[in-house]
């Protein structure tokens, strides 16, 4: 991605929290991260996060989707002796259907994204609200997508070591958002 | 503390978090927590508390305070070979006076509650507005009050096991709120 996308990805994220009363500090704003997963169709499948606290412990972000922009299948595999990260999604503006393993719904609310469809095979659906949560245990593969008005979701988990995780479509690489500047 | 002040106390919570973008589910408002530490004398000395999730390996609140009420001083002990809670507190709305120990501010923005002066005994200020936050490290001795607005709070841990809490004064025991209600 080029600087300035990224740059402006950045101000209409800072701007969605701001509008849903959600305040950020400077500093925090100038280091939203936006994860194009090296796709180059950022609007389609990415993300936008900010992270609060990544201790040895637990971690906390604030996940912003735009309209329909999805993140691609991942999950969170064991690291060392270490289970995979657990993350609790929770809906604070708009509205998300997650995919997680489990029975495939007969017809999803999502739209996979073109071109990509072979790379998502998990249909189990939850839809969450504002004031809804889901919990994803260790190791399940999942993904999400904003609903026509985008979406808010804080993110409570384990400790996030995202590169670690491993994506269903092998053109994704995880960098970090630095990285994805140069 | 009767049912009808709980009640009261866990509608004003709910109003004051919708007030401020904070969406809750059903179940989630009628378990709000409100915690007066037997002390009776909620408005001073409580805290209103609703838990999203509390694992074996994070756990996520939100906290609710009224103006000028108080959370006092207390601190989370090692449980076994398990280091004590580490906690993030990440200002939503209002304002709060943090303490910790350390240097202790020369004069304090916080009116200690009365009668209960010596069972607060550290004074090292963190003032939190919105989207400013605090990491309080294990075993630290802290305590915080509201602004005169109130305040908002999400607190990010390690695992919460609240009946471990070591309070400092001797009065408090830390009761889950459906023993309170009897």
């Amino acid at each position: 991605m080029r600087r300035s996308e990224i740059r402006k990805a950045q101000e209409r994220t800072a701007s969605i929290l701001l509008a849903n009363g959600i305040a950020l500090a400077a500093h925090e704003i100038e280091h939203i991260e936006v994860a194009g997963f090296g796709l180059d169709e950022l609007e389609v499948q990415g993300l936008e996060l900010v992270t609060y606290v990544n201790t040895d412990r637990y971690c906390a972000k604030e996940l912003v989707l735009f309209p329909r922009q999805t993140c691609p299948e991942h999950l969170h595999p064991s690291i060392g002796n270490e289970p995979g990260k657990m993350e609790t999604f929770r809906c604070r503006s708009g509205k998300v259907f997650l995919y997680v393993e489990g029975e495939a719904a007969a017809s999803i609310k999502s739209v996979v994204p073109a071109g990509s469809e072979s790379y998502y095979t998990v249909f189990h659906e939850v839809e969450l609200l504002p004031g809804e949560q889901y919990t994803i245990q260790p190791g399940i593969k999942h993904w999400f997508q904003a609903g026509d008005e985008g979406a808010i979701v804080s993110e409570f988990s384990s400790t996030s070591r995202d590169e670690y995780d491993i994506f269903t479509d092998p053109r994704i690489e995880r960098l970090p958002a630095i990285l994805e500047e140069e």
